[in-house]
């Protein structure tokens, strides 16, 4: 086979690892933790069947392409939760770094620019694209935890409170109307139905 | 909540159970069977990867939103081998269809007839863009179990020799000639490493 695609090969088949990267969210029916290759396709499908509240002029395949690939640094770096302490998201910010030279530099020469330059625009949060991929990546494990027939996580995460839930998330959802007021929806009603502590 | 985004919740969160319908392709590393959500990713990803290989002026836009959709149905009729006799395959047929109707029925209507086209595009193999899908489709399985590093499947799959398998995939491959020769080239390294039988 000729080198170039056997370059390819190899960053495909390491991409494989990120279906054993577990996050800190379960499923909707509480049966596992989600791994971050599956999370990463259900963010995809929701910014394809939420695209309508994107800003007007959004580049909502360039969102998925985003999304894609935005946990690709798990690999080598792990997954750290939302709530985690700055120290540990400053280290995790080194170690995903890292991870992205390694895993991005297994392509071509050419293809490990365009991929590599994909996450550091992620990392970078400027471009509306970012913005509204990074809100749905806000919005989705709130969905499973606590959206409709979710089963919440009081047992695991007391601290994850109503209030506190809401105070972590806004930053990121509150650009965008809709999501917002979604979210705020869903975690309203998991409260009412004694899933989320106030 | 505003009722059309709480029937687009209502999708993507059922969208959730693909995550637990299993696959009879094993992860790259053997240790469990694949879900079709994350092959969904993978698909995805290799789609993204592999785009220079897809001929001119194929929109590998639509090739990713296929492929993070072509699998949906199976959270109502399941997965079925590669190799499946055909009567099986026309029972899967049907129950694909009608799971699609349901599925897709979860959400706004205009929404809906966009989604419901995207499965009936891929399933009517016509565009060059469902017949690179399908293409990369069939080759990611094959990466997976007979790739760099894989152990294969003799113990489990006997019937899935070297001959057998190319006889079943060239249909998908052939079109494509760099997958088709990557194809072919990763299953003679699998046969001289001894994990595939001739």
């Amino acid at each position: 086979m000729f080198a170039r695609f056997l370059a390819q090969l190899d960053f495909v088949l390491t991409c494989d690892r990120l279906k054993t990267a577990l996050r800190t969210t379960r499923l909707h029916d509480g049966s596992r933790l989600e791994n971050s290759a599956e999370h990463s396709w259900h963010l995809a499908l929701l910014a394809l069947t939420l695209a309508e509240y994107a800003p007007t002029g959004t580049d909502v395949g360039r969102v998925v392409r985003l999304l894609l690939m935005h946990d690709l640094v798990e690999i080598g770096a792990g997954d750290l939760s939302f709530d985690a302490p700055a120290e540990a998201q400053a280290a995790q910010q080194e170690a995903e770094a890292r991870a992205a030279a390694e895993l991005f530099g297994l392509l071509p020469t050419d293809q490990a620019a365009e991929f590599l330059g994909l996450w550091q625009e992620f990392e970078a949060r400027q471009t509306t694209e970012v913005r509204f991929a990074r809100a749905l990546d806000a919005l989705q494990p709130m969905l499973l935890t606590w959206g409709p027939g979710a089963q919440g996580c009081a047992a695991s995460h007391p601290e994850l409170t109503h209030l506190r839930v809401l105070g972590l998330k806004e930053k990121h959802l509150r650009e965008f109307p809709e999501l917002w007021a979604a979210a705020q929806g869903v975690m309203a009603q998991a409260q009412a139905r004694g899933v989320l502590q106030p």
